[in-house]
């Protein structure tokens, strides 16, 4: 049904396999910062309008493979989906974050959720086939979804929230409705990330971005678990191929010996953590992605290199041998990419990552 | 010229003495969650006019002493005197954070700073020593600054943010005009903390709200190196009695081994740190002070009991004898009080600190 892989640099690294360089790819590349992207969504007229179109998120999502030599895709689409098709009816305000019409706030709210129909979710499943045909086996593509505690987090404040005070709330007063609402959402992201694999996806990622604004002991009872109950429900491979399954906690850092006993391949780091700590924290059982910040955007080129290579060099060389041993790392930004980025900036870091990474593998990085 | 001290319980677990009872005392404690706070702020007309109103000042510190018994006060005033008394213009719309009317963006603004006349500033040490007066001796009077990495935050970008984009793109793209700043910073906020002293301040703390934010290794080059140039010229003991120096940096657990090496005798934590994990990370070197979430005071009384509970067990108990030698805590939430908080529950709070930490010292916590 699809061609087959020409790079799968992104997919050996997540099972740590040896590589010729590390690969790269951006949190929410296909995004603001292009030009081209911002013509698709003018002629989409909203946000929605794209993530709920095939064919625009198939044309986005493609949009910076075309510029840079990136070693995966990402599904354009929103980490909300799911609890939109809960019936909470999200939207996207110019100029704001996402909004849900409907936020679950009591006992009543929670009573009435329940794993949606993943045939509302028909759209992004059809993206995904889309946008893996028109890939036509450059990269793989991976899919994704918010992490249950964060899609809590705005199912709770109903939007995005600097204190977090009506989620954590409901988790401090009312623990058991936590509970409940916390299962349902990961037995539906479980439901769709696995929609997502037979769809097409190569790789799954889920976003926990609001984990770290949980307090210690907390994190690990409402964030944690719940990203291990998806991981314990999601196919480990589709056609005879292994699907890594990637997680990413912002502010997750002080927390990574208990991440590394996830149920899944990669974890993704912030900027925040260190590095070379970090592949000693986590040892030899899972690969490393991340961390650069993404401000270093907005520097000059000859900085921008420099911070590549720091990131690269705190990582240090990964193993070179051809078995699945070695610790690996995929080069990334430590949260997404800013609207107001540079795209040729883009360009300067990308190859930098590629360049210097070859040259650590042959012993000659300077 | 100041009446003796009745209660020195916080000075005493300052300097890793041994206490009858764990002390506490809440960040932001003089606050918007106060009905009589808001009286006088409505009388004082604004946030700005009751700082630098000594006899203001010195009302709304003491008024959650008059219903808590706090084993601390701290002065009422913003981390942002000192860049205004800088000449950049700070004002506060309603409703809003603050503002600086002539941010610092570019080497020709950061060429017109200088460490400003203390004379500016002197609204502030009139309050220290107004409210000092007032305590009579009731609790330790806490002063304090805002780091020289937090005040460049909000230097350049003129007002709160949520990516710290100028700033960071000064610092990646500018690092001399950076560091330039920061150095200013620091001998202003010396200074600044040195006149508090001698206006009546028995302690000190520096807020290095912002901290968290930096990538590893940016935060110890741009703010903890900063933060050390301050505490290396604070005065160590005033009147012959030693003021100890508090620093608490927001979201900077995963640095607490470098953080131990500073020249302070406490590290306030927030509430992503587990606090036996940090007993052990910064050994007997420096007292804890932390961590609950905030958020745990919107919870009924029953809970807020429990997770004070869990906050005092996993530090553990201090050390019980009378030599300076244990790690001892300070009871703190983990970050500022919620305005929103029912005011009810901030009793509950510390009844239950008082009452459990004696409890825990008689080796008979439950």
């Amino acid at each position: 049904m699809f061609a087959p892989l020409q790079n799968d640099t992104f997919l050996r690294a997540c099972l740590r396999q040896a590589t010729d360089y590390t690969p790269v790819w951006l949190m929410r590349q296909a995004g603001r910062y292009l030009p081209e992207y911002r013509a698709s969504r003018a002629k989409a007229g909203s946000f929605m309008g794209l993530a709920t179109s095939p064919d625009y998120a198939t044309e986005v999502t493609l949009q910076p493979l075309e510029r840079y030599p990136l070693d995966a895709a990402i599904l354009f689409s929103d980490i909300l989906t799911v609890p939109d098709a809960m019936g909470l009816g999200l939207s996207f305000a110019l100029g704001e974050g996402p909004r849900f019409a409907t936020p679950v706030r009591d006992e009543a709210a929670v009573a009435k959720l329940e794993v949606p129909d993943m045939e509302k979710l028909r759209y992004v499943f059809n993206a995904v086939t889309s946008i893996r045909k028109a890939l036509n086996g450059r990269v793989p593509l991976i899919g994704f979804s918010g992490s249950p505690w964060t899609l809590a987090c705005y199912m709770v404040e109903g939007a995005g929230s600097n204190d977090y005070r009506l989620v954590k709330t409901m988790l401090y007063q009312r623990p058991d409705l936590m509970h409940k609402m916390l299962a349902i959402n990961a037995d539906a992201v479980a439901a769709y990330l696995n929609a997502q694999i037979e769809a097409g996806a190569q790789a799954v990622m889920i976003f926990d971005s609001w984990g770290g604004v949980l307090a210690d002991a907390a994190f690990q009872t409402f964030s944690l678990a719940y990203t291990q109950r998806v991981l314990s429900q999601l196919k480990r491979s589709h056609d005879g191929v292994i699907i890594p399954r990637l997680v990413f906690t912002k502010g997750g850092g002080l927390w990574l010996e208990q991440m590394a006993g996830l149920d899944c391949e990669v974890l993704g780091l912030d900027w925040t953590v260190n590095l070379a700590q970090a592949r000693a924290r986590v040892g030899g059982r899972m690969a490393l992605q991340g961390n650069l910040d993404p401000n270093v955007l907005f520097a000059n080129p000859a900085q921008i290199e420099e911070e590549v290579t720091k990131v690269l060099d705190s990582f240090g060389t990964p193993h070179a041998d051809t078995r699945s041993t070695g610790p690996t790392h995929i080069f990334n930004l430590g949260h997404g990419i800013s609207q107001h980025t540079p795209p040729e900036n883009v360009e300067v870091l990308v190859r930098a990552v590629h360049a210097y990474s070859r040259r650590m593998r042959t012993g000659t990085p300077h």
